[in-house]
């Protein structure tokens, strides 16, 4: 808690990981189990907020919420008045923060006001909810590259800012974050641009948590069925020949709970209803 | 410990992360500290080494040793073999185990075998190592999208393996790992298909290590550079606008040791020699 009034307290940028609170950081959960104040994500799992203290003001700033949306420089602005007012303040989001997580653009404004501020990356769901639907997004021999690319443009912008002419053939697996909702224009643009249609698709969603559900297709046909299941958002697309892996390699929705969440469970996490 | 011989044990393919112990997650701490035995590679820090017990046995199958070099297949075979004579097996290696780490491999060869296993995916040193330097991989406005590529292949196969005339434009940030030795081939080929000379370029050696170091260039340069300043692996190059952003960002090399590594250090971590 702030003690000091003479000066402005410190920012961390911290990444959550994917979901599963297993997959934190050490530095994460030792920074949040002192944190005066939280400013939190849609992404962020809930279980891990429990572990910052309970004087911990929590703040959601998410950007599906039905109440407000949060615009980027609004936020910023609420960095620096939390850094005013508290020592250590956290900066929470889903994943790791310099993937698709506007953190830098949040530490240019903690910079531009002079407040100290750190980065601690997170893991990503790019390679994690992958790996947890059995999918290594490089494999010697299959996948030597992986591009991690936002879908997360309006449609405009998204034609505009993806040179799709390269991109389609350019690296052995894709993994688009947030792009879910344009699926049917992500794969048509990259079948005009020359990948096979034959390409193995996987869109998992709720990824790393326990009822993440994991659909199977091909580029041609991956959006229809995406329709057809009414997948939403938050989810994953993972395109290369790395999905056929998941025959063999899949583990994680096989035994949903493993022996580690449980005892986990039972001794160390307790649960927050927000 | 190994009590009922009538069975095998579980193996767990465990992402150490960059070399920060900080940037562990919670359950590879956690399981670190149950483990039998832990097989680990060249770029595991041996901080983390020490979460194992005092009993575990710990087996170093790193491919830079100056005494044995361990075949994939030696590996598959000897974490068959522990499986056999522990509970608990873990196969620790850096980064994430998924992202040029061969854990598909490996996760292949167990499940041939019949053996349990799961992954427990780390924080990537292709986002993070770039994070302490002050780069954010992807930015909006600068960079939507990023490709994580592997350097190291031998020079014949990097030139066919990787279909640079696409790749050179096709992604905004070009993390390459593992390509300090072959940097001018990499540079030079993107050059050759149309990416700007003056791409800023930064090489980071030992990234999230206390001495950490960063040298910044351009594509037109860096390999002079590096030869001249005789930067050695392990190093992470970055290549993109992003690396412009270092200017304003840096933050870690700044101020070597946090606060939180000084408190981490007196009472959490125990030094290990290995």
């Amino acid at each position: 808690v702030r003690h000091d009034q003479s000066h402005y307290g410190k920012i961390y940028l911290v990444g959550a990981g994917p979901g599963d609170p297993g997959l934190l950081t050490i530095k994460a959960r030792d920074l949040l189990a002192v944190a005066d104040c939280v400013i939190y994500d849609y992404l962020v799992n809930p279980e891990i907020l429990a572990f910052a203290p309970a004087y911990a003001e929590l703040i959601y700033v998410g950007k599906h919420g039905k109440d407000y949306n949060w615009k980027q420089e609004e936020i910023n602005r609420l960095l620096i008045e939390k850094a005013g007012k508290y020592d250590l303040v956290i900066r929470l989001k889903g994943g790791d923060p310099f993937i698709f997580g506007r953190g830098g653009e949040e530490a240019e404004a903690l910079v531009d006001a002079g407040i100290e501020w750190e980065i601690v990356p997170g893991v990503s769901a790019g390679s994690a909810v992958a790996a947890y639907a059995g999918i290594p997004i490089t494999y010697r021999g299959l996948s030597s590259s992986v591009a991690f690319v936002t879908g997360h443009e309006d449609p405009q912008k998204l034609r505009s800012s993806i040179r799709w002419e390269e991109l389609a053939n350019g690296v052995d697996t894709l993994v688009f974050f947030m792009g879910v909702g344009r699926i049917r224009e992500i794969t048509e643009q990259l079948i005009l641009h020359g990948r096979s249609k034959e390409t193995p698709v996987a869109v998992i969603r709720w990824g790393t948590y326990n009822d993440q559900e994991t659909h199977i297709s091909t580029l041609n046909d991956v959006a229809d069925l995406v329709r057809q299941k009414a997948v939403e958002a938050p989810a994953l697309i993972v395109i290369g020949e790395v999905v056929r892996l998941r025959e063999k390699l899949r583990w994680f929705e096989a035994n949903a709970k493993t022996e580690w969440d449980v005892a986990a469970e039972s001794d160390e996490y307790t649960e927050l209803s927000i």
